[in-house]
This record gives structure tokens, sequence and C-alpha cells, in this order.
């Protein structure tokens, strides 16, 4: 088997590079085998690393520019040739890197890997998979933000690389996929929701049917699929909504000496329960059905999300989750239309 | 001034009439001056009130049908003449009583508003206006779930009917709006997003812009406007988010000794929370822009819930909402169009 390289892009986030490097740094250790790939300011790099002391198995590829936050994606990446997102997917589209790990600007990522890296073929588009770790076993929910305006046969893609990449990673078996409506009632939903509704119930994928927006936290199936707009809000909604009632805990605690003994009490627990319910532990979010793998990072990742990043997409080479979905493609197994 | 009459339907409901009249006789001694007709069986409710006691505010409205919570709305509007919500929106539309509270059917309570009560003239669509109380001062929400697709003027009439009700019956002056999308900026969103912005851009109404999924527990705007899809996810997301997260809290407290002094300690302070954030202290959602005030509660509703909706309505009826709306769309006087 090829050496796994996976690419990480320093300048991209904002919180500068030497939290972005910390993060390469640490999982360089977890994953000795694995070369991590720094882009980014050939200089720059170089100085931050002999701070920390140079891993053999972290190397650096100079990319001289960076795609800012509010850039136009498009336009940004037909422009800035040398920047760390467009560099990286030009690596990974030549097969000299599986990986591209950033916390940069989200729109840009999706127009570098759909324009240099390329749509795997039969995939209408690319979509982004975001986890949401309220119950021990997560709900994987798709899109989250590619694609903000849908068709119907592009949520029946979402489902096959949803089941793709849960099957052959996550290796949960024939994992149960629930279509995001108003009413559990298959005449419920948007005109959207209701022409997917009959192609998924077609299809020989493990359907379970609508769920609604209460099913997302009680984890009532593996894989729920909806359009990019709805996606985002909900990813967006449950992050800032969770983080708000911990925010109330946690003046609830330090409003008195009562409350702050009270707290100290419930500490170990309440420490678990936000160890799971933190994305940073987890990662990023991955953008499926490109050539190669793409894991999306919040902008202000931490060291420790990057490291759980490059940690998500070498399990995402190692599984071979593109080939996966080639495959379940090319015998258009799921569909039976 | 004419005497305030508020019709509540008691067997449209999951608990059964006993809960809803419980609820009723509790709101008739906060608001004694108002009538409160208990619609449903006739003898049925006597009974009920004969072991309660009777308040002279207290009548009943003979309603011998029910629609169930799992009927084609239209097909059960037009076939139970004599269900309470038929009953009930029939009886406002005569202008016998000038609101129906009611924890039945969303979708028929919907299409009897509509059928029976009316549509306020210039209005395309009622929506349904729900609360986000994570923030002392709430985010209201619309369109909560009636119509699950929408079109660009669809939006801006729900803004317009949500700063009627802000305005008039909060008091909230000037209230700020904002348009539920995928990035702040006005050219994210899908395409009906994109129409929207442009609408409520021309308006003189108080358009904050684009507000994304986080702003929602952050209270950043007001009153947010999307389609009724999206809108019933969020609200069906975000009360089943915060009771997983109790939920959690409440097994950390058991799983110990130590938990459960602490849970004791930090009592007074999350009661105060829970408090804040439980729906059934506010009552219902409010269906805008039909000819009559309408309540829709949850189907478990308790009598807390009840009694809160009651309140609700009153406060609606008081402040003329209804009139409100029709002055704010009869001048025109938010379009700029």
């Amino acid at each position: 088997m090829k050496n796994i390289v996976i690419l990480v892009d320093t300048v991209g986030g904002d919180r500068g590079p030497a939290e972005v490097i910390k993060g390469c740094l640490d999982a360089s250790k977890i994953v000795s085998y694995v070369d991590i790939v720094l882009l980014g300011p050939e200089e720059l790099i170089k100085s931050e690393l002999e701070k920390s002391g140079w891993p053999s198995n972290i190397k650096i590829e100079h990319a001289s520019e960076v795609i800012n936050m509010n850039e136009e994606p498009v336009w940004a990446v037909r422009n800035k040739s040398q920047s760390t997102i467009v560099v990286g997917s030009r690596l990974v589209k030549e097969g000299k890197a599986q990986a591209l790990v950033t916390p940069g600007n989200t729109g840009a990522v999706m127009a570098a890997a759909l324009l240099i890296m390329g749509r795997i073929k039969g995939i209408s588009r690319p979509a982004i998979l975001a986890r949401f770790p309220i119950k021990e076993r997560a709900t994987y929910l798709l899109d989250a933000g590619a694609n903000a305006e849908c068709k119907p046969e592009n949520l029946l893609d979402f489902a096959i690389m949803a089941n793709s990449y849960l099957s052959s990673v996550l290796k949960i078996e024939n994992p149960s996929i629930g279509l995001l409506s108003l009413g559990e009632e298959k005449t419920k939903g948007n005109d959207l929701v209701k022409e997917a509704y009959q192609l998924l119930d077609k299809s020989s994928l493990n359907f379970y049917g609508n769920v609604e927006g209460h099913d997302i936290p009680r984890g009532t199936v593996d894989i729920i699929v909806c359009d990019g707009y709805t996606g985002n809000i909900v990813l967006k909604l449950s992050e800032s909504l969770v983080k708000a009632v911990f925010a109330e805990l946690k003046t609830i605690v330090n409003s008195s000496f009562m409350g702050k003994i009270g707290g100290l009490l419930l500490k170990p627990g309440l420490r678990k329960m936000i160890k799971r319910l933190d994305y940073e532990e987890y990662g990023g979010t991955l953008l499926l059905g490109v050539n190669g793998v793409c894991v999306i990072c919040h902008g202000s990742s931490s060291a420790k999300a990057i490291t759980n990043a490059i940690l998500q997409a070498v399990n995402a080479v190692k599984d071979n989750v593109v080939s996966k979905i080639k495959e379940d493609l090319k015998g258009k197994a799921f569909i039976n239309v």
C-alpha cells in the first residue's frame, strides 16, 4: 500500500499558523506512519517548526497565497493559483496526496475540490457531512451547507454517499436513512422532500422514511438527508443552542457559593458530556462526492480540532471511502428505478 | 368595549378533556372579566364542571365531533361540521367570540381558520409564530410550519404580521427582522431567500438582513422569517435538543451520591432556567393572518399550558392584533416597491 499523505492548510483559518501546526505535530505522533504535509509560506512554517522540533513525518509544501474567509469562492480559486486550498487540491488530483484538511473558506474549498479534484462520476453534487453527537451513537446529516438549492436526485446521491461512508469507514452495517421533513407521513414536506421520498423509497438503501426536527437529537436514524440550506441552519442552530444552555448553566453555577459547590460536585459528569458534544473532539465535516478526501474544519479550529481532523482524514483514506462511493455507484447498487 | 369571549377546544388534544378544563378553570380566576367557552360534548363537560365547581365566566358550547390528529385536514374540516375546531372557527367568524385556543390537529386548525374565519385581505398566506425563549428577550420565528412551500412575497407578509404583533401586543418598538439563511451576506441563500431579501430590503420594516442558525439562540433579532418547512424543523429541533441536554444533566445528577447533592445545590437556578425554556409557561403558537385570534397548543398540553395559551389569546384580543395587521396592510405602510 502506498504511503498515506495528508495535506494541511496552515494559513486558511482564523487562529493563525502556529495553532494549526501544533495540531499537526500532535497528530504526527499518533499516526507516525502518515506523512503530514504543511501547506503555506515555507519560511514561516520552517520558523515555527524550528521552535518546536521537526518530526521526520512532517513535510512542507510551499503555497504563497491564502484565500480569505470573505472572498468569492470561484473567483478566488480561479485567481489564486498559489493559495493553500488550490495547491492542496492540485496535489490530491495529481495523486501526490490523498487528503486535504483545511480550516479555510468553505465555499472556496468546495469550489477547488469541484474544479480541481473533480466530482466522482455519477454524483450530481458533492455534499458536506456533519456529525451530531447527542446520543452515544451519533447521527450524521448531509448536506450541511454545500448546496443551498437542491433537486430530488441530489438528495438520493447524498444518501448513497453517506451510506458508503458509514458502512466502509465507521463500520455501521446497513445504516438507516431518514429524510428531514415536517411530518412523518410521506405526504408531508415541501415539493423537494415529497419527490425525494419517492426516489429514496424506490432505492434499496435502508430508507426509514421521513424524520422530523426532534429526531435529530434523538438519534432515530444513522443518516439524515436534507438540502444544504436547511442542513446548514440545523448544524449552526444545534451548536449554538448547546453552547447557550451551557453558558446559562455556568451562570447558575457562578451566581452563588452553593452553586459553585454544586458545580464542583457535578464536574466529572459534566466534563464527559461536554467532551462528547464538543465538535473539536471529532475534527471537521467531510466533503463527500469529490475525487479525494476533504475535511473542512471550523475557521476557529484549535490545535485539538486540527489533530482530530487529521485522524478523521487518515481513517477515510485507509478505508477507501472515495473508492467505496465509486463502487456503490458503478453497480448503481442502490437504485431500482 | 365588547365582552371578550375565548373559545377552548376541550377534546382535540392528547390528554383528554379533564386536563384542558382544569387549565380553563385556572384561567377563569386570572381573567375573571373574560368569558371562557368550553367547546365539546356538553354532557361530558358538564360532568367535569360539576366535580370541580362552575365559575360564572365559564360557559359551554356543544360540539359533538372531534378531528383526530391523523385526519387529513381539509377533508376533516369539510366533513366534520360539528367538530370543536369547525364550531369554534364558525363562532369567531360570526363575531360571537374573538379567539380560539386548541391543542388539536394543527393542519385542521389552519384549514378551518382559512376556510371559515378567512384570510386577512392582502395577506398571501397565514403563518405560525413561535417563540424562542433562550435569551431573556425572546426571538419570534415564523413560519413555524403552516406553509411547507413558500414564495418570496409570503416571507414579506410574515414579516409584516410579526411586526404588527410584536409592536401592538408585546409593545416592542420597531422590532428588528432577520431573514434565515446560511450566510450573512445578501448573496447567500437558496433562491427563495435571495428573492425575499430584495423585498424585505425595499420595505420600510426594520430589516436587519440575513441571520444564520446560530443567531436563533443568540437573540440577534426580534423576529426571524423563513419558510414553514425550515421553521418547523427549527422549532422541533430546538425543543428536542434542550430536552436532550436536560435529560443528560439529570442522568449525571442521578448517577452518584455527590451528583445528587450537586443537583440539589443547583436546583433553584436550574428551576428558573427550565421555567424560562419551558414552552408550557408561554402557551402556544399563534396563527397570524386570519380573521380572528387562533392559538395552537401542543397536542400534549398540560393544564398550565392551556391556562397560558388562554392568557396569550386574551392579550392578542385586547391589543387588537387582527385590526393592527389589517391597518398595517391597508396603508401598505411597509412596502415601498
